[in-house]
Parts: structure tokens; C-alpha cells; sequence
């Protein structure tokens, strides 16, 4: 287990998070919670999703949240797109990056994008080159790659053929999602090890959902494979509509506490990211399901300094 | 990482479970408890505790408990000694194997067994002795190696110089305990990592306590650094006088089902352990704690197939 110094973390709470909530939580409520995770240090959002509001009515105000964010130079606001239609609002909204998403099975491809993998792959390279042009960084998660709810477990294979042709379409980062919660250490070790080996230039960053409470035991797994980039939610929020009883992404706080235990930087301040919790809470108007809390966090004993040996 | 086809679990809920309960559970309940783990495949516990009922009034019932379970051939039953006395009685309830327990740090064991950590070690080889004529198997677990509420974290140094002095008093199976649950999975790679490669001929297990959440994740830094036996608890059971909303041991259920998913058997039956755990939650008159879940399990999509590429 060879461990780095620092881990980049994504907040994708404001769009993954927020998408699944019951509650409609207001412009100004998803702005000064960005603030406050900002304020804690993180510098990389999904920060909303420009999708029809028809499907999305949750994240109608993307154009909004992102005209009300301070411009930061150290902090880089992205937005998930759909399609070519997503890449031209968020140009509008001045974005610098976008993260692109497809599937890496046909099943969820169909009830999500509506389009076939295969299509999805093909409208990359005029996004690519619209990005180069507009000064836009495209981002493409690859959700389902660890199980879909329609069609299964893809063959590792399958996601290797789809990764390969991603980055032949001029894509030089990739997520890959564990949409709904499934994936495993074990699968989740040999598909990033597999990915990296194959594109070692390429950036390659890691999705879990803690539907089945594997989601530390799973970054664990991807770390031990070389994954540096995180995407993680502000009290886990999240969730997946398919799987009943199925829980959010994995926690910030979550990761946040166990990389700092583990002596690894993210450069994010774990109090401050508590307030951030806190507030999410009062947005979503429900108490938020992280392990790590403020009251292990204030159990002032020894055993919470940083391990030395 | 390299995994195992098996890992052995020893379930201790009706010890360390147990004994942190408020409610006092029958004689006949621990037994019918243990029969369903049985039935599901546990081939070895810590089935009680030989401790004096002045501190653990929970367990005054360990003969009792010990004389109601039916005798198999491939079911060992182990119970928690802390001293010379412990094992007399152990003896006399025909048990087979004895787990005698010791702490890492002065703090703990002065706490826990009125001793100093050396008085601890000395009085190993006499029951070692006492052991190798009765046919008893005599195991070491250290508790407060990742991290102690009264003295912090000791050193890997110092958790080596322990583990050393404990072999060399004769012992041939060591676990290392996460007694409050403060363990990191770099923590753990690196602790078993070192006992392992300095003691190679010995079996060393983990035991780990979830107050954080890390507990699956500590669970696959210690596969990754070799460790084959796990002490876990049905329900998640457990706790930690000392921690204020400390969580209980990492649930079996919840090893049993990551390993599943990992596909490495344990000769444990997901399904009647779940059994078990609704008798356990119904023994303690509360809800268990566990991530897995019936519902979660009966979700028949095709993902929860295992892995296969």
C-alpha cells in the first residue's frame, strides 16, 4: 500500500446531493453552503447540473447558483452536463470546467441520457473540441461502471473498452462512478488497477455511494490502487432512486477524517467542514447520516492526535 | 493486494457484545443466540467471558452458558480469561480454547486488569504451561494497540516489543485489538504489516471496534497486509465506556457480506446470520447497527450477483 501526501477531494454535495432531495432548497441556501465548503478549504465543485428542469427541478437555478459565487481563483467551479444543449448554458454561466456524463451500460444510459453508450461516445469529440476552443475543461464521469440496476455488473472489459475510447475522443480525465452503490474493494482495486496500468497518463478519480456501508473500505481499495481524485458529498447526501433503502454518496466529513488520521492532506479543515454540515442539514431539513461527527471529534483524548510512531 | 480464497471469523457479540449491554439477556438467550450463529456457519467464538460478575455482571452466567451448548466436533467455543483464576474456570467448564487478554498501553491494562503491562507478560508462561497438559489453547488479544483513552497511541515500536515478549512466553495466535475504534487504515496496514513480517510463523488476528466509521476499511488494510482472522461481533454489538458515541465492534454481517461481495468465503450463510441478528436485536431490546440489511439484500436486481469479469 504505497499512500500519497495529498488527495484531491470534489465536492459534489450542491449537484449529486442536492438532485436527490425532497426539499427544494433555495439560490441562496446552495450558494452560501458552496461558500461555507470553501471556506473549509475545498477548491473543486460540482458545484450544479445544467440538465432539463424538467427532470432535475431541484438544480432549476443552476444558472443562478453559479451567477451568485464569488469568483475565486483558487477554486474551480464545475457543472454536470448531459449534452452538447449543457455545455452551452454552462459556457453561458462562464464555467470553467464541465463534467460530461455517460454510462457504462446501456441499460442506465437509455433511463438516464436517453441515448445509447455508443452515442454517448460519439458527441465526445465535438464537445472536446468546443472545450479546447471556449478555454473549457471537459471532465467525463462514466456512471453504472461497478453495477447497474438494468443490466448488472459490466465485465471489467467493458469498462476498459469504454475508458479506451473516452480518451481516444480526446478526454484526458475520468471518473468513474459506483452509481448506485455496489462495487466492492476487491472489484474496485482490480478495475482501477486495470485503468491505470492501461492509461497511466491519463487522471483517473473515483465516485462511491455508501448504499451498503463499503464506501471508506472502497476508497481504501482505490487509493491502494493509485486513485488520487475523490468525488465525496457534504453529510453524505445522495442517493439513488432505484435501491430502496439505498443511502447517499460517501461522506466528505467521512473521507476528510480518515485521510487526515491516515496523515494524507486535502488541504480542508475538518471543524470548518463540520459547519458546512451543519448547514446542509438546516437546508435539507434533515439530520445528514456521516460516521465522523462533532462529538467523536471533540472527545478530546490522546488518541486524536495524528498516529506517530 | 492480494486476497485470500478464505478468512476466519471469530464471533465475539456474545462477549464483548453482550457485556456492554444494559439489558441483562437470559442464559437461555445466549445460548439460542449462539445456536443461530451456528447454524449459520460460525465455527468459532468468544462465547463468554470468565471474569468476576463484581465488573461484568452481564456474563455471571458464563458456566451456565457453556454447560447449555450442545457439543460439536467442528465448533470451537472460547471464552475471555483475564488472569489465572479466569482459566481455572474456564477449565472446568470444558472449554477448549481460552483468549487471555492484555493491553498495549500501562493506562489500560492498570484500567482493565489491575496490572502493570510487564506483571501481564509475566504471568503468560505459567498458563501457557498450564495450557500445553490441559489441551487447552491458550490466545493473546492486546487490547488499545491503535489507540488508548488513557495513554494515546502507542508506538509500533512498542506494539512489536509486546508482541515479541508474548511469543517468546510461548503463545502461537495473537490479536491485535482496536479496543475504542481510532484505527486507520495506514495505521493498520503498517502495525500488521510490521508484526507479520517479523513474526511470519505466527497467527496474528485484527479486532476492531466501528466508533468512527473506518472499521470495513481498517478490515481491508489488515487483508492487505495479510491478516486471515477477524473477531467481529453479530449486530455490531459492543462498545466503549470510555467514548462518548463510541459505536460497538465491526458488525459481522457486515464482514460477512463484504467478503461475499470480494468473493471470499468464510463458510458463513448471509442470509441466516441475518436470522441471528434479529434475534440479537430482540435479545437487547434494540435496534442493531449493522450497514447490511435484509432489505438491502432482498433488493433482487442484477447486481447483487457477485463480481464477475
Amino acid at each position: 500500500m504505497i499512500l500519497p501526501n495529498f488527495v484531491e477531494i470534489v465536492e459534489v454535495g450542491p449537484r449529486d446531493g442536492l438532485q436527490n432531495e425532497a426539499v427544494m432548497v433555495s439560490t441562496e441556501g446552495k450558494i452560501a453552503l458552496i461558500k461555507a465548503l470553501t471556506l473549509a478549504g475545498m477548491k473543486r465543485f460540482e458545484a450544479t447540473s445544467f440538465v432539463s428542469p424538467k427532470w432535475i427541478p431541484q438544480l432549476a437555478d443552476a444558472a443562478e447558483v453559479i451567477a451568485g459565487l464569488p469568483s475565486d481563483p483558487n477554486v474551480t467551479y464545475g457543472s454536470l452536463i448531459p449534452n452538447e444543449r449543457g455545455y452551452e448554458r454552462a459556457k453561458v454561466a462562464g464555467l470553467p470546467e464541465v463534467v460530461l456524463v455517460m454510462s457504462a451500460t446501456e441499460g442506465h444510459s437509455r433511463a438516464n441520457l436517453n441515448r445509447t453508450v455508443n452515442e454517448a461516445l460519439a458527441a465526445i469529440p465535438a464537445l472536446v473540441k468546443r472545450g479546447r476552443a471556449d478555454g473549457i475543461h471537459v471532465r467525463v464521469s462514466i456512471s453504472t461502471v461497478f453495477g447497474c440496476p438494468f443490466d448488472g455488473v459490466p465485465t471489467t472489459e467493458r469498462v476498459h473498452w469504454i475508458v479506451e475510447h473516452v480518451i481516444a475522443a480526446g478526454i484526458d480525465e475520468i471518473t468513474l462512478c459506483d452509481t448506485i452503490g455496489v462495487a466492492n474493494p476487491r472489484q474496485v482495486f482490480e478495475t482501477f488497477t486495470r485503468v491505470r496500468s492501461a492509461f497511466p497518463n491519463h487522471k483517473i478519480g473515483a465516485h462511491f455511494h455508501d448504499t451498503r456501508g463499503l464506501a471508506l473500505a472502497n476508497v481504501i481499495a482505490a487509493l491502494d490502487a493509485g486513485i488520487r481524485t475523490f468525488d465525496t458529498s457534504i453529510g453524505g447526501l445522495g442517493g439513488c432512486p432505484y435501491a430502496p433503502g439505498a443511502a447517499g454518496n460517501v461522506s466528505t466529513e467521512d473521507v476528510v477524517h480518515m485521510l487526515d488520521a491516515m496523515g494524507i492532506e486535502t488541504g480542508i479543515d475538518l471543524g470548518q467542514l463540520m459547519n458546512a454540515a451543519d448547514l446542509v442539514a438546516q437546508l435539507v431539513e434533515h439530520p445528514v447520516r456521516a460516521s465522523i461527527n462533532r462529538s467523536l471529534l471533540q472527545w478530546k483524548c490522546p488518541v486524536l492526535e495524528p498516529f506517530q510512531t
